[in-house]
C-alpha cells in the first residue's frame, strides 16, 4: 500500500534501535473534538498490511464525539509503530475534509434543504480520491472527476471558436455527442447565462457573481423548464448561505479541500 | 505521469465534442499576488507528457510578482486542455506551500537568523514528495521522511520499556547501533528534557510547552555542549516568532502543509 | 511501457542469436483493405520507447485506403523487431474496432443522422482505454466508463428496494444528490418505461424489446419533454437500423469490442 | 487490482446515490449456453478485493452446462455491484477464447488425437496473460510469448542478412547459442522448408499454404528424423480440419481472439 | 508480488504438461550448513499470494542450524511449484547476506563490542530493500540509504566549491540546514581528517586509509569531543579485525552485498 | 526510473545544504582493470531520467581497457550527483557480472568452441532483467527465465507421480503439450539419464555428477541421435574446464551471479 510505504519505508529506525519490536500492544484512535468520521477504509488496509488485529467502533460518514473510540488494533510495537501515523494521518485530513463538508452541507440545508454541494478538481495533485471520499462522507459529492467524465464549458474553450456561427454549430455538435451527459457551461454574466441557457445548456455554473445577478440567472429557471444553476468561486463555510439563498439547485467548491484535518488522538499501550 | 491521469484520464469530453482539439494555440501561468514559485519540476513533466512546447521564466524558490509569468505553452487545444488543472494545481498548492513556508523562515529570522524550519510527517497521505520540495523552495526543511531515516523517541515507544532500567539499556543499545545518525526524543516537561539530555540525547524536541517551560529546556544546553533544543506543536506563522525567541535551535511545525493554495491566473488563448 | 513489455519482454532472442541486432533497417505499416485508422497515440509510444525514427503519413478516425503507408521507422533491427508485433497489434485491434463503429454509424445516420452511438463497459478486462479510443476514432462515444461516472439504475439496483414507496424515495435521493447527472434507467417493458420516466428519468435504456415496444417507448418522448431513450441488447452492424428506425436518440452496443481486427501489412527492410 | 479498479474507479454513483449500499444480497454467475469454464482465478481476485464470501461451483477447463451457476457470492450491495460487471466480463470473454478453443481442439482430434493447438503472439495489447490462460483452460497452450521465450526466424529476419553465405554462418550461431531451444522458421513454399529443414531447422511453420504445399512439406519429416511442421495463417474452428488433415503436428492460430464471448446470466437477490 | 511474477510468470508449463498440478503435497526448507536466517517476511509473502498453508520454525536474525528446517508450506502442487525457487532464492541470498554481516560483526565485536558495522549504498540495483533487511538480520545497519536521508560530503562535492572562503561559507550553511542530522564528510589523509574535525563534522569518514594513518585520524577525537571515525574502503571479513583495531567508532562496508548465497535445501513430498 | 528511485529519493539533502546544485560540470565512467562492459542501456536511461547530456565511447560486451573512458554526461551538480551512484553501481555489477561469464566462457571454449553457458534462474530476487542482460554481455545466454518459458523435469515433480505407469504416460502427455520445446529433465545417475533418453527426453540435466558419470551420460549422445546432455551444479570459472572436458553440449550455472562487481572510476569536474 504506498500511502503506507510512504512513511514507513524499509524499516522503523527507532523500534528496532530500542529493541521493542516484538513486544505486544494496542493502539487505539480517538478524535479530540466531535468530527464526522472518514478514512475507515483506508485505515483498514493499512491495519491490514500491518497485520494487525483490529477492531472498528464507528462508520465512515457518522458523527464521532470527542474522545469516542474509532478503532483499536492489537499486534506487536513494530507494526502499531508502522501502522500508527498513515492511519492517524488518514482519519485526519479525511475526518477534517467530512467535517468541513459537512458544515457547509449544514448551513446550506437551512435554507434550501435540497441543495447539493459539490466538490471540483482541484484537488492536491494525487489525492482525489481520498479527498473526494472524504467529501461523500460529509454529505457532498464531485462536481466532475476530470476531463474524462463531464462535459463543461469553460471561457478557455470558447476561445478557440472563431464567431458565433462556429460556437452555434459545434455547441449542437457536442450535445448531440454526448446525449447521455449534462451540458455544463460556465457563465460570468446574466447576459451569457442567458443565451447559453437558450443554446440548450442543462446547468449554467456561475462564477464569481454577485448575489444580484446570481439571482437573475436564477431567474432564467421559470423560462427554460429543466435548466439548473449552480453556484462557484471562493464559497466556504462562512459565506456559502448567501449564495444558497439566491435559489442555486448546488454549490460548487474547493474550500473543503483545505479543511482544518481534524485532531485525532492516539493511544499506544503496552499489553 | 499519474498526477496528470488522475485528471484527465482516457480523453477530454468537452474538447472532443467541440471539435476544437487541433487548433492551435498557447496557455500561460502566472499569479495573482507575490508568491514564492514551486512546482516547476512537477508541471514540466505534465507539459512533457502532453508534448507541449513550453518555456519557464521564473525559477523554483523565487519570488514571482503578482502578474509576472511564470511559464508559457503552445500546442493544440487537446494538449493544452489536458495540461491546464494539473499545472494550475501543482503551482498553487506547492507555492502557497513554499510561500507559507517562506513567511514563517521570515518572521524566524528577523529574531534568529540560524533557525532551522523543518516540516512533520503530518502530510497528506500521498502527498510527501510534493509537500516537502514545496517546503525546501520556501526555506524550510523536512524534519524527517518517516521511520526510516531518523531516530525520534516518542512515549509511544517508552510504554513499551517496563522499567528505568530497561530505558537505560535500551537506549544506549539505540545510540550505539545509529551512530551515524542524531538521537532526537520528545519530551513534555523539563524533568524529561534534563534526563535525556543527560542519558545522551542529541537533541530535545520540545512538545507544546509554555514559553517558560521551552526557555528552561533552552537553557541545558549550556550543561550539555551539543544539546540542541527544537520546538513543536501547533506553531504557525502567526505565533512562530514567540517560540523562536526562547532561544530553540529549530521549529517542527506542520502548518505549511494546510497553507492556503497560491492563486495561479491562466490565460488560454489561440494561436 | 507495459504494451510493448508484454510482447518484448527482456530481449529478443532470434534477433541476438542471428547476430542481425546492429543492423539499418525500416519497418512500414499499411492496412490490406480500407480502414478507419485508430492507434496511432499509441504506436508513437511504442516508436519512442524503442528509439526509432518514425514519421506517420495519417491521423486517427481518417480512411487509410488499401495499401497507403499510415506510418514507417527506421533503426536497427534489434529496435524494429521490439517494435513490430505491439505496434501491429495495436492497429490491427484498435483500427478493427474503428472500422466496426464507423460501419455502425454510417448505417444508422442513413436514418437518422442525429443518432448516437455508445458502447458499453462490457470491455475485454484490461483493454478500456484501447477499446474506447478505437470506438471515438470510428464516431461512437463511451456510454459509461464505470460505476464512476455516470448514474444507471438496472434491475439489479431495485432488488435492494423494499416496496414502491422506498424505491419513490430513494430515486428522488438520488436525482437530487446528483444533478449535474443524467438518471438513466434501463427497462425492459413499456409500463416499466412510463413508470420511470413520470418518475423523472432522464434516459430510458431499453434493453432487448422488440421493435413495435421500443417504437412505444421512444412515444413517451412526445409526453416527458426532455426524455430521451436508448436501445440495447445485441444491436451490431448488421442490425442497427431496424432499432434507429425505430426513432431512439442512441445505440447503446458492445459489438465494436468483438470487432475483426483489421489486417495490416507490415514491411521490413534493411537500409 | 486494475482489471476492477478499470470499472469500479472511487466510488458507485448510483448504489451510493439510492442509499442501498449496506443491503446485503447475493450474486451468481450462470452460462446461458453450454461453456468451457475459464477466469475462475481472476474472478476470485475481484471477489477477494470486494471482501465477498464466495463459493465456486466448477473449475477452470470444465464443461459447464447451462443454467448451472458457477460462483456464487454473499455481501453488501456496494460490494456486489463493485464486482458484478468485472467479474462477468472475465467470465465472459475468458470462457469464450475456452469454448472456441475447445471446439477447435475437439474437431482437429478427431483427425489427429496428437495434434497441438497453439495460439499466436497477436494478442489484443495487455491481455496476454488472460488471453492465454483462457487457451490452456480451451485445450490449447501458447505458441510463443513474445521476442524473449522462443527462436521464430521470419521472413523479415532474412532481409538483414546479405547473402547465402552469413544465412549459414548465422543460423549456425544462432541454433548453437539457445541449444536448449528449439528452432522455428517461418516458411512460404516447399523450397524454403525443404531448405530451412536440411538446414537444421527443429520446426517449420508453413504460412498460408495449400494444402497440397503443405502435405509437401510434411512429407519432409520422413526424410529429417526429428523435424516438425506446423501450420498457421487463417486457420480458425470452420476449416482447421483441412489443416490437420495434412499431417501437421501442430496448428498456431489467432482466432481464438476474437471468440465471441460466451453469455453469462448474473442474478442478483437481497437477503 | 513482484519478485514472485519475474520468476513464475503466467504459468507453470512443466506442472500444466505434466498435469499433476492439482495433487497435494508439501515443501520445507532447511539450511545445509549452520546460518543466521534473514528473508521470511519476504518469503511469507510468497507463500500467501501463492495461497499455500505455512508454518515458520524460525525467525530471522536467529542462527539456524544445518537441517534445521525453517518453514514448511502445504498445498497443491502448482502452488508449491510456483513458491519454490523465488523463496529459496530469497532464503539463500538474504541468509547469505547475514551470516557474512554477523561474521564481520563477531570478529569486530571481539576487539571493540561497541563498534558499528554499517553497510553502503553500493547495493545491486533494484534489491536496497533485500539486501539491507538482510544486514540488519545480521546484526548490521544501514549507513545511508541514498542521497535523501543522510548528509555525506565526498570529494566530488568539493571540486564545485571555488575556494576554501566558499567551502567554509557552505559548510556551515549546510550545518545550519540540517542540524537534526550529523555532518559525514569523507576525508582521504589525516590534513583533511583535522580540517573537517576543526570545520565542524560530526563523523570522519576514513576512505583507504593505512592503519597507521586510521589511528592517527582517531586520535582527533581527543580534541574534539563529539567526533567519530569510521573505516571505509575495501573492508571485508577477512581483514576487519585490523580496522577495528584501530579504534574507529563503525566500519563501513559494502563486502555483505557480495556474499555467497546460503545454501537451503528444498523438499517437496506428497501428501 | 526505479532503480534511480530507490538511491535517489526525493531530493539530495548534501548537494542542497552546500548550495551547489545549480554549478555546472560533468561526470565520466571508467574501469580501473580491463571490463567486459554491461550496463549502458540501464545507465543511458539513468542520464536521460536525471536530464544529463550524455556520450558513450564504449558498447555493451566489448572490452574496455583500465583507464578508457566508458562515458561522459554533463550537466548541473544536483543531476550529476543524482546519476552518479546508481550509474556506477548498475557499471559495476553488471560489468563484473559479463567479465565473469566472458572469463568462463574463454575457458569452456578453449576446449568446445561450440559450448553453450547457460544461467539459471537463481538469480538474486528483482534482478533477472539486468543480470541476465550482463550474461549475454558476456557471452552467455539464459538458461530459462522461470516457469513459463521452458520445460524443466526436475525431482520435485516426479514425487507427485504415482508409479512408473503414471510417469510414463504424463512425460508422454507433456511432450505432446509443448512440441515446440525441448523438454530437458535434471537426472542424478546414470540409470536416470539413460531412461529419461529413452522416454524421449530432448536435453539431460546432468545435476553434480562426477566427470567420470558425467561422461557416460554423454556417451548416451551417440545411441539418440538428437538427444543434448548439460552439466549443472557448483560448476564456476576455475573447474569449468573438466566438466567441458567430459564432452557436455552446455554448462548451466549461477556462479556469474556472485561474480565481484566490477571497480569503476567516477571522476567529477565543475566546468
Amino acid at each position: 500500500m504506498d500511502l503506507l510505504r510512504e512513511d514507513s519505508g524499509y524499516f522503523d529506525l527507532t523500534t528496532f534501535g530500542l529493541g521493542i519490536g516484538e513486544k505486544l500492544g494496542s493502539i487505539s484512535f480517538a478524535p479530540k473534538s466531535d468530527t464526522i468520521l472518514s478514512g475507515c477504509d483506508e485505515a483498514k488496509k493499512v491495519f491490514q498490511e500491518c497485520q494487525l488485529e483490529y477492531t472498528f467502533f464507528q462508520k465512515n460518514g457518522t458523527l464521532v464525539k470527542a474522545g469516542q473510540k474509532i478503532a483499536e488494533c492489537k499486534g506487536d510495537a513494530k507494526s502499531l509503530h508502522r501502522a500508527w501515523k498513515t492511519a492517524q494521518n488518514i482519519f485526519e485530513y479525511m475526518s477534517g475534509i467530512a467535517t468541513y463538508t459537512h458544515e457547509m452541507v449544514q448551513k446550506a440545508q437551512l435554507i434550501n434543504p435540497d441543495i447539493t454541494i459539490a466538490t471540483t478538481r482541484k484537488n492536491f495533485p494525487g489525492t482525489k480520491e481520498l479527498m473526494l471520499k472524504a467529501v461523500m462522507d460529509g454529505g457532498g459529492v464531485a462536481h466532475r472527476l476530470g476531463l474524462f467524465d463531464s462535459v463543461l464549458i469553460f471561457e478557455q474553450h470558447l476561445v478557440f471558436l472563431q464567431n458565433e456561427e462556429e460556437l452555434i454549430k459545434n455547441f449542437h455538435k457536442l450535445k448531440k455527442s454526448f446525449i447521455e451527459k449534462k451540458i455544463i457551461v460556465e457563465v460570468e454574466s446574466y447576459e451569457q447565462a442567458r443565451y447559453f441557457a437558450q443554446l440548450g445548456a442543462d446547468v449554467l455554473q456561475c462564477e464569481k457573481m454577485s448575489p444580484a445577478m446570481l439571482s437573475e440567472c436564477v431567474g432564467l429557471k421559470k423560462e427554460f423548464g429543466h435548466l439548473l444553476v449552480s453556484a462557484t468561486g471562493g464559497i466556504n463555510a462562512s459565506n456559502i448561505a448567501e449564495f444558497v439563498a439566491c435559489g442555486v439547485d448546488a454549490i460548487i467548491t474547493s474550500s473543503p479541500y483545505h479543511a482544518k484535518p481534524a485532531d485525532i488522538k492516539v493511544i499506544m499501550e503496552q499489553k
